[in-house]
């Protein structure tokens, strides 16, 4: 027998029911026993089939070389609703239950809630072959804006950026059902992985490229046009927070720039503020800081050569 | 039988011997059969549990719907107690006999190292409850500090700077108590999930908020007080290096900078330099470059929307 | 029995039929059943098993107390050899068959393709003495250029840059023989856990220092020389694509900078340009932005403190 | 793309109807979506808990060199507890709504079933110091029984039939509580790994040896005394099934014998008959068919050396 | 570093070189790189696939709760239509390029194995449908003939009996297709974890029923009519084998019984010989050793009870 | 929050805290803390291992189709030859530390512990060529002895006799080398797979062959010659126990019986007695009862039809 030294286990047990009672104090960051919180854990099972559904073949493993496509992707869809509506029914009786937050009102309220989920995870799901149309636009667009990509495969195998927007095109649609939580789950996946930061409220048009994409930010009220393309560590962000009479912030309203369409923003370029506009065909150049609207066709260019 | 062509098989034993001889020359990189040096695995096990002694019910796993909440935290601290005490008794002799420079003594030099690296943990477990208390802190400035946010939980779920702080919080006393390593590879676990880098050294006060956070870094004897906000791509760091006399880097001393309580800084700002000091509630804009001392609410915003 | 709502069934099946026809469409992101297509997973492991043999004892798992070194190697190199002669000739007659773009010619045209491929796995093994050479320089570069190192021992284990370079140093083999993606892979599995993004056809020198590493960017054609240090955010860069007569991206020809031996590259600064080189001995300092060739020994320092 | 024929196809999606459509046939084997059908693998996890409980160190993986013994049985506890409740609340509802034939009443019959569950698995955990107590005789008798025998470590990690006899005195509990299916698959559990059949109805008095153990078949009724020794091979049966007027099979009654106190029965041997007891102290010799009862002390040894 | 005694590392190489050559030798028992030899683990995983369709709900997992039957079971049948085919392609290529001795020819010689080998799987998996009829049959059989018996879900998860019946169900379409190997493999796993040997070449009609079933062996050329109910330990085996004039064994033939309609044989009995014939509706008592044929409804009870 | 029943909760507490008492009591079956008791799945990971080496391509995996056999083996060699080192020594000091009786002096009294385990599992491994040539007599005999067999190839793969012996031929020199409880546990795991329980202190001859096997036992003190054949639930036994003149088991001595070259013993016969011999070349009927000597030659064939 090899027992511990009593006195020290005395100390650990004190430091356990310290941290218990902890737990069950009121307020705080106590979720103990909350098995309808959404799971980091369970999302990302469900974000890894909706990849393989947009990409098969390139995310999930491989197919039998006997496999039918049908079955497969009727197996992955069944796999989507059945978690998808259970995780979705958990976060908004949570979310209703302890007051969250959320942009819009929850899709629940009042409703019968696991059948209320049921219908909100079939109408996303049938939302999926728009989402891959969307996809395929980013592809062709990182095709197109790189000399170095060798083709779609290396595309959709190596691009971080195209795995960011990709995601994001998933999690957007929950965003917009008003769904809090699980989509910005997926946006942090992705973030994770990848270094961009989208968040899930942001509306994107297609043939959308990100170059690299380490560092790159853009908000929560951000609306991009068609075919723009951004390089690493450019942030669209906020100018400044209103605050509302009682000094909290305010948090409706645009705060994040308009990017219109055939827009290009080079490396590490800011661009801050709700009223500020990036025009249609305009270009920022790498660095660049824009605070204020840039009309269509502009091309801000301040740095320069420094001297040496 | 399926056999290799043999003189294919020729060459890479010889391929297997000349670096199998590499590993056993002196000098180098050569630790193939060390089992006292701490392992990424290993470190990461512990920080898991830690994680999830801190934030029980979001990180590690659902608890059962009967579950104790004291059993489960027991369980948790006598797998982590065991794990380290293993890990520091381990690194401690590895570092003593190896002569790891370290930026202070080693705890255990001439002690009886296992029952050192037990009292060791044993004093690191019972700072828990203060660690977690630092942590609640944190949550309510990323509540309170993004307009974004919907609530605690998505906070602590989907927030990568709290988790880098989280991180820190938890790697920094190990740091303060000498132990080599260890720390840096938890900060290091942090960085390559969050993009921040925050090396264990660093002083950081309560109600700490990094926003986005990808490509924060912040240097070993950065001095952060309270209330302090930051946002992606900030760097404190250090404006040069002193060298000894024989020429080698001097090691000692502090090379990054102070930032007082009530300070903001912007995205991609960079504060440098061992005397330099963000003065108490100062605000330094996104993309600034500071090098010297910025006095009490004083505001550094050099970059302004530039012409067209 | 808990049969579901037939209706539910039915537009599930339809949105199953409508995605499998849309994967056999002609075109687009369909690789369904393309089992030559290299696959992230594979290249993950080969890449895992190679950065063991670079670095036997911190990555891979520990030796047995009684292992044979010899043995050990032995056996991870057999493993890479069949896994890469398996990835590299389904990778280069699917690149073949489908036509992909590449930098040069495929090495396998027209020959017996699993012969070549072995044939290619056996020179690249050959080369790994060689690389960990290099490798053993890069880790020297690291404790002499951050006075926060403890040893070789942090450096190995904790510093993204060692292990985005190293990985480097493993995939630019690859690319010079011609093969493409499986490079790629390599580089986006060392981005996506730095935050390093290195092209694998780089070409880079050796004693190269990369510290803290999020969101520094090296481009395709750079080329670096010895003992080179660059810290975070730092881009190497294009400084605008060439088009073809059709419009279509010049894909050829040097479109990144050089930097010559002995340049120090501080945080977040950008040099671009295919004919842009920086001389033996410079230093760009932190934040700059250069598109023009700075001489040697120059020191490029544009940004100052900010007025108040 | 690899397209499986689709004529193929179509055979193997009629076949899916044509089962699916028998799976939701009325009558037979369906069970595809009772969750509350108790489960081979929960049961088993929890069996594994329980052997844990009652052989620390030699089941369920080694504790930590500093584990705290209390923290590690609370541990197993709680969990044993959870899903115990969990799974006989399932259970006990299924068989209700499915009108299972139990030996005796449900216990949960209109009573609140998710406490009443609770209150059940709670009763039974308190029981277990008992079986530890009675499960430490049985290790007695096989180490006084077997001259091979080494030592108590060698019969508790080497002996199937002390396996099954602990396996036993874990279900027989639940069985006498009237829990249907769950002691069973425990029973079966034992009877896969070590070829002894024990129904958990049987009554088995302490200090119970079975050596070898494969093919032994111990009836649901059966009672067995105490300090009595089996081999491999013997039955305690049933003689004949009666039947009621509807010519179905008399479900009650004892149909297996009573072994007293004492009795050794060598291998196998088969003794029948719910009236046949074999009187303390008797000896049945290998191979021998024993149909009647035997008196106290008696000797049965019908076979002896065949002539040549 | 922690190199190895070298000499002991010389004897442990030279012990390699030893066995590397001795598999290389011509003949024996080296099958190192033989990759169509089908293999446990495959088969054992198709097995588990084959028992999930023909018990959903029972084997395989639980089913979400809005699963699709149609949408599983297609999954199923797709997963091991590909394995199968796979397996059979390369079973029948082995075994016909060996000249391993088969009961008849193989059904692939001289065609397009692929091919042959999809069509074989296909077959094979229509035929599906018909084997869940007779194993419910089974089922009925178990629940009439055990008293014991709760109900269908407990003969399912807990009477090994029937899984072994289940499984030569499954094995013996195989075996009567000329496949061998495969079958065999499959009946090995089922003895393993039951004790019941059911050669796949054994003719068995409907309502069969294996009361705990340990010690059960039934040889390859048996045939066993409908409603027959047999005990543990019961062998219907060969009585002694003929040979052929150069010594060796006699492969064809009858060696094994006839049991006929509603044939009742107690534990342990053993029946010899292919001329030997238990007629419809006899019982064969426990014990019994039975050479010659029995008529009829004809009654074998040698065993009595023995004297005192 | 979801606090349990705080009574219930306490409840399991106050059973937590008997448990964990009784386990630190005096004696009985508490090994909680004993880090050098050999475990079972330690041994089995070595025993798949060595029967990778015995049989290559049939356990252990699939080589790679450029696998080199003599790293394959090399490797496989020197993970058995550091994990059995490491079990020997632990188990040899457990067993001198705690008393534990056995057959023969424990081979490292009083000696360097680890060096001599290291020299005893040395000594086992170069022993694998000699097991490996038996066990090929042991397929031979298997290949002539059942016209069900259609090779070699389904002998290793399906008999489950031959992997019982082959188990025996690697657990046999541990036994003779005086290690306790290592090859029982060796033993066991054939056991519960196969049902054959041979005990590793039987001698065993060339050219063994155990058909179906279910049910056989084989004592410690067994000597079996040379091409010997014995059927399903055979027994090899104790007559009866000896015991020394204070009432304990006498543990020394044969036991068990002698069967010479070229007996067959038929299904379930039982042979007994230390002084039993078997001669040369005899005949066991099916069911018999052997407690005296057979002479060369006999035929024991005392079960015939019986009547009706």
């Amino acid at each position: 027998m090899n027992p511990r030294d009593p006195r020290c286990s005395g100390r650990l047990q004190d430091l356990a029911r310290e941290l218990a009672a902890d737990y069950q104090s009121a307020g705080g960051i106590n979720r103990a026993g909350d098995a309808e919180l959404p799971s980091f854990a369970r999302v990302e099972a469900v974000l890894q089939d909706l990849l393989t559904i947009v990409f098969p073949g390139y995310f999930g493993g491989r197919l039998g070389a006997r496999a039918c496509l049908e079955t497969f992707v009727a197996a992955k869809i069944d796999a989507v609703y059945d978690a998808l509506a259970e995780i979705l029914g958990g976060t908004l009786a949570f979310c209703a239950r302890e007051g969250v937050h959320t942009p819009q009102p929850l899709p629940l309220a009042g409703a019968d809630a696991p059948a209320a989920a049921e219908s909100l995870a079939l109408a996303y799901l049938e939302g999926l072959p728009g989402i891959r149309g969307l996809v395929r636009t980013d592809v062709e667009a990182a095709l197109l804006g790189d000399p170095a990509a060798t083709g779609r495969d290396e595309v959709i195998l190596c691009y971080p950026g195209l795995l960011a927007i990709a995601v994001h095109r998933l999690a957007h649609p929950l965003h917009t059902a008003g769904v809090p939580i699980v989509p910005r789950l997926m946006s942090e996946w992705a973030h994770a992985r990848t270094g961009v930061d989208i968040h899930p409220g942001a509306q994107i048009g297609p043939h959308f490229f990100i170059d690299h994409g380490t560092g790159v930010v853009v908000g929560e009220t951000t609306r991009i046009g068609a075919r723009v393309k951004i390089y690493q560590g450019v942030t669209l962000g906020a100018l400044s927070f209103k605050r509302a009479p009682d000094g909290s912030l305010a948090r409706g309203g645009r705060r994040h720039p308009t990017i219109e369409d055939d827009v290009t923003i080079y490396a590490n370029a800011t661009i801050l503020g709700g009223e500020t506009v990036v025009g249609r065909g305009a270009v920022v150049g790498g660095g660049c800081w824009v605070v204020a609207s840039v009309p269509a066709g502009g091309r801000i260019l301040t740095h320069t050569h420094a001297d040496r």
